[in-house]
């Protein structure tokens, strides 16, 4: 007895030793009433100081797993380890059917086996080696110093004020009107939008979006039962014809739009057609949800200014972003801008679900920008992710017979292939010369696109781009020499 | 022109000077093609150095916003200023009927004002003054230094590794079987709760519970849509006899307890209680939904086993907890331990909602663990707060006329007063005298409760809890003295 345990690095002896302790006591290897060895006899037994048995010893007594008689020693309590008659509970009987759905729309349980060599092409995520961890940590230890005690208690549901007033004036300086607005602090995008869809009334249920657009949306989307209706996108944007006669023909809840790095086609809407689209959904008296994604990773090019600016005074659309494709999506921190009779109403729904988002990401993420980090990081980031693009363009117009091609800047490009190519074929081929990336059906709205894929080229290295873009290149003119 | 430009500390001078100048021409008092001061001009105008002109221009011109002719200087772009005809959505008509259920529970928009006078025993969050900001400090620089771009990227949504096998032998250490079970951490105790709540089917859409419960969990039951059958409490308990009727009588989805610390009541349920009420939900093969609030706040006495414990290899219990009301709730780090293959699912409605729980807040609280801080702060915090929990015991026997008062320990008294007191009246008066607590009837199932009320005192210094009790007892006895 006792010779099981073993000092690991890192944690107080002490620690372990109460942790061994309690365990040998709950799992009743230690009988209630029996004699522990004296703090001398255990100290010289595992080999460890005395005092670390005396305050292990103390400390359990304290917390009653054992007791003192004073002249005897130490006695293990009394201490409850009896069962209740086991219950075997199915629960995949007791899961509703949106959790059925949840599961089966999850990508992520779909990835293929992690293997060190494979070039994965699946990743939109930032690359880690970029970040400027120096600089966030000098932004907590300023903003500790400052008012720690205060950001590591509760919060408030709508957010950490400093980061509120500073994400207005941000917005304000894209051009948006902030008269009347208001921001509600959310865990990244994807709560922001759940939250809106989850207080939104349903007319009828139908949604207009860009075809193909964000998987996680489309899956929300799924989930909250609303028909989605898909519209295909131009080089510029979404084709605005279409979308005049899908608006014409049938009612919509809301409009979803990706105008800035449409995910996954990469497409940025120009600012004519922003101009257009905002006139369209005026006179259709249509609420948008604007998605925020990648607004700061423009490469190049003039301004431009999100939908919500050409909103004007006006309140029909809900902003919500977050900085999580550039910075530190380990931070859960993303933003709802939306006018301030909807905000107040979204507050109690957060509240009511998640209490609020993290102080200590909302403190800290505040201060980095506040102190001009972002704008340098920014800058840094920009450059380096804009010759992976210009890499991956080249290349792929180089290698890859593709219809065509969109990628307007951001971290990813989305091909069209053959009608004839199969993608989910392609990327088997691929993934056995490894190299993956996400096939494109995924993203659309109507079971179509079985011919597109998604390039995530932000976390590779620029040999890899070259060397996965040449195997997918050259499999895909395999399967097309095939076919003939 | 430009004099209105005024110089703020704290962020560095080009982001100020770039975002004043973005601001003027976004909202068109720099009009297109207009040309700028020269550098030195405006360095001269401004007062500040020349460079940071030059970087701000620089970022302008990057950016799109302005464009530079050699020779010639610097002229404002086209930015799209033009907005679309302004709508005005009524957003109310547009909120359905949960989330005005949601705002109309939202006890954080029913508050008193706030004065730096007055006394609360509102709150039940720690007192901030107890935190260890400085270990807490070191855990952050350890974490980060281990592998600070790791988790500032994209974590996986069951959880953080390390701090999901830290949680599962901390549980195993209370005495739960953890063969079969999994943990998913989520965004503090509440989102668990939802999280479930959102994935088990409704049979007949009944939940047992305390009476009365948690304001939390009793908010989010009702925006579930279920219907709510509170037990009475006995001081060791739930009354397990008038549980069993209710379970005889009818079928119900499963029971939310909070054995630890029941909140509001402060009740902490026995031993052989917990043993009891595990048979009789085994007879009645029911799920519970145990809440493991404030486990870790006892201040004396044996040890108690959670209830999941006593399930042993069985998997009907669902175990929700967080160190919130103890540890630093600004980080919003809680977890749901529970059989395997609901966690499975669940870990797919986690990810559709909100990805992942904020990777920040998880690597430093599993290091602050993992040192050994949280077992000394614990230590530190029990002492303070046990002290604070004899005084206020102390004197609610001396001051106020009760007809009941729990508590064995924590952070709150729950008190119950002659039936004919209103407490809310009773607070109108308090309130006048710069006191106030909580109303009891907003934890009740059943709208009774009116004369409760819940006195949280982990906040509060010790003068004042003395002052503020004496203040509701002299209250209190006014209000009896002018009913006879």
């Amino acid at each position: 007895m006792f010779n099981d345990f073993k000092v690991t690095g890192g944690r107080p002896v002490y620690i372990q030793l109460k942790e061994y302790l309690k365990r040998m006591i709950t799992n009743g290897h230690l009988l209630v009433h029996q004699k522990l060895p004296s703090t001398r006899e255990l100290s010289f037994l595992l080999s460890i100081s005395r005092n670390t048995v005396l305050t292990a010893y103390a400390d359990l007594e304290q917390e009653g797993y054992i007791y003192a008689i004073k002249g005897k020693g130490n006695f293990v309590s009394q201490v409850e380890t009896s069962k209740a008659p086991t219950i075997e509970l199915n629960w995949s009987d007791k899961i509703n059917d949106q959790t059925f759905l949840a599961n089966e729309l999850d990508l992520m349980k779909k990835g293929v086996n992690w293997n060190k060599e494979t070039i994965f092409f699946t990743s939109i995520a930032p690359d880690e080696n970029l970040f400027d961890v120096d600089n966030f940590k000098r932004a907590f230890i300023n903003r500790m110093s400052i008012e720690g005690n205060a950001i590591l208690n509760y919060g408030y549901a709508k957010g950490y004020k400093p980061l509120i007033d500073y994400l207005l004036h941000y917005m304000e300086i894209k051009g948006v009107d902030i008269t009347n607005k208001a921001i509600l602090i959310t865990n990244g995008f994807t709560e922001g939008l759940d939250i809106v869809l989850s207080s939104l009334k349903k007319n009828n249920g139908r949604i207009i979006c860009e075809n193909p657009t964000h998987h996680s949306a489309l899956k929300l989307f799924q989930l909250h039962g609303f028909e989605i209706h898909g519209i295909k996108m131009d080089d510029d944007g979404v084709h605005v014809k279409h979308l005049e006669q899908s608006l014409a023909e049938r009612e919509y809840d809301f409009a979803y739009l990706i105008p800035s790095y449409h995910n996954p086609t990469g497409i940025v809407t120009s600012s004519e057609k922003r101009m257009e689209l905002m006139d369209l959904f005026s006179k259709f008296n249509l609420p948008i949800i604007e998605d925020g994604f990648n607004e700061e990773l423009r490469y190049s090019g003039s301004h431009l200014a999100p939908l919500i600016s050409f909103a004007g005074l006006g309140n029909n659309v809900i902003y919500i972003s977050s900085f999580s494709k550039i910075l530190f999506p380990g931070l859960r921190v993303g933003w709802v801008l939306a006018d301030k009779d909807l905000i107040y109403y979204l507050e109690s729904v957060k509240r009511a679900r998640t209490i609020h988002t993290s102080t200590l990401d909302q403190a800290v993420l505040y201060q980095y920008l506040q102190e001009g980090y972002f704008e340098k990081y920014l800058k840094k980031a920009k450059s380096v992710y804009k010759k992976k693009y210009e890499i991956a363009v080249q290349y792929c117009k180089l290698y890859i017979p593709f219809k065509r091609m969109t990628g307007d800047g951001g971290l990813h490009l989305f091909i069209e292939l053959e009608e004839t190519i199969d993608s989910r074929k392609l990327l088997e081929k691929c993934y056995q010369k490894g190299t993956v990336f996400s096939p494109g059906d995924v993203f659309y709205t109507d079971g179509s696109g079985k011919n597109t894929f998604r390039l995530g080229f932000s976390r590779l290295k620029e040999k890899e781009i070259i060397q996965g873009i040449k195997i997918i290149g050259d499999e895909l003119k395999n399967m097309m020499e095939a076919k003939k």
